[in-house]
């Protein structure tokens, strides 16, 4: 793999930074990767599991020479980021981002970019229910798709670039509007993510009363609510609030249909649950062939893990 | 391990009657497992890959001579089986069944046992998104619990010896009352089942819309959805009929704190996101703890698949 950028800046340095930086490393596509964290905790971390050629403690000195500056922070927070760095960006820089929200972002961020940078933003859909700069590797965006949302009028040579370094780091890259990518991703990911912290919530407070059976009994299905649900909860709460529209659209529907299956149950109506659980069935099949996960049980402990 | 029964005969032949014949005979817990299943199909298919030491064609066979019947058949037939193989069952034999409800199945299959018998509900809590004969596997159940609900008047002596069973086949066991049974799993299993398996169906409309795209950016969150809502429907369609006053209650529950989440979003309370987020993270914990899963990431991937 040859190089893509000569120096990468990372701004913050989470699950999602950590990676790129291992996978960028592991690929040798950039010259040199740098990074930023507001915490000096995290920056100290970083220093200590060599996470980062470089680690800086003011944010101005981490951007002025990037080529590429990649903003992984809290989608609530990209735009006073932005502000930040903004007098401080090469000439002729790409600026993206990693945010699972595209309109909000671009909304935030755009008016502070100075007009001689390329601004790109961009989502990997991947992730763990685990946060921090010791959580990353390298493999995490392998076969994972980044979707790139370019704005309107954006060059095509820096966009090039940008796919370049995804598809290095072991991505499949799409293009796609932000309004779009906003609404399929509210299905695919904030909706259920919604849901399964809602469960959890309701989980919890029956479980002070059942004393711990909940958690003791959580092997069939809550389990993997509350894996989805342990995710980094400034991360979900910015997510929520940026992507509000999409969001709650989606919840409606869910709700309609949850209360139409709620129905069935109540008139004993077997015949509609067992068509919709067939239906089902089927999209999951449709997962597995699509490559987004395999056909293997999972009945909740991993390699390393039990046995 | 030594020798709790003589002879076990396993009725209906799916994801956990094959799981538990692997089980038994690795720890070599009956002289002989049998079995029996209405499909002539999976009859064969048992013959085949060498699922019990025999297959019947006839249930009444299959029962004779056994010391303990177990019933893995969907709870909404515990009950015709039940009458099937009243009148051939061995005097002092114990009947069990593996049925995620407990009540409906005292109440449908109790009346048809003979007073010379034992009767003794089961619930190992484990399982997997496949069904069928050949996706058992001995290890299924190693550190996951198995509930016991003896009804009233249960002689100790066999329910020990189906304690001593579950715990060879590698289970934790514990004793509980039926009802208490069913609203706990209503709210660790049966719930989380179908709000998986409506949020799946809310995606599958809006995929058709979307050509694909659902299913193609499956992997945050929504993935872990359809592996829920890929179990049986046949099953799942029983369990919701039969423990319909529980999952309804629970249900309930969820339904007003979701809207209560729905609403935080809408009027942007960030704080009553980020607080509930954090509580429901902290519920993970407690599970990683209690050993019911590991804290390995899981990025949906298992050992044998991807890469």
């Amino acid at each position: 793999m040859s190089q893509v950028y000569d120096r990468v800046a990372l701004i913050g340095l989470g699950l999602i930074a950590s990676s790129m930086f291992w996978a960028i490393k592991r690929a040798g596509l950039a010259g040199e990767v740098v990074g930023y964290a507001r915490s000096a905790k995290t920056r100290e971390t970083a220093r200590e599991i060599g996470l980062c050629d470089q680690v800086y403690d003011d944010i101005k000195d981490a951007v002025k020479d990037a080529d590429l500056v990649v903003l992984c922070v809290p989608v609530g927070v990209m735009g006073a980021v932005a502000a930040e760095i903004s007098g401080s960006l090469k000439v002729g820089a790409t600026v993206s981002d990693v945010g699972s929200v595209k309109q909000d972002v671009i909304q935030s961020v755009g008016p502070h970019l100075p007009d001689n940078v390329h601004f790109i933003p961009a989502h990997p859909i991947a992730g763990t229910e685990h946060s921090g700069p010791q959580s990353g590797f390298a493999e995490l965006f392998d076969n994972r798709w980044c979707l790139l949302v370019p704005v309107e009028g954006t060059a095509p040579e820096p966009v090039a670039k940008l796919r370049a370094l995804w598809e290095g780091i072991g991505s499949n890259v799409e293009e796609m509007d932000a309004e779009h990518h906003d609404l399929v991703l509210a299905v695919t990911s904030h909706a259920p993510h919604l849901i399964a912290y809602t469960m959890v919530g309701v989980a919890d407070d029956l479980g002070r009363v059942t004393d711990g059976e909940v958690i003791k009994y959580s092997a069939a299905g809550f389990r993997d609510f509350t894996r989805i649900a342990a995710s980094d909860p400034t991360m979900w709460r910015d997510v929520f609030l940026t992507n509000k529209e999409a969001t709650l659209e989606i919840l409606g529907r869910f709700t309609e249909e949850l209360f139409a299956l709620q129905r069935a149950i109540r008139t004993e109506d077997g015949d509609h649950l067992f068509d919709y659980f067939t239906r089902t069935r089927a999209i999951r099949r449709g997962i597995v062939e699509a490559g987004q996960d395999t056909s293997d049980a999972d009945f909740g402990r991993g390699p390393k893990g039990g046995k």
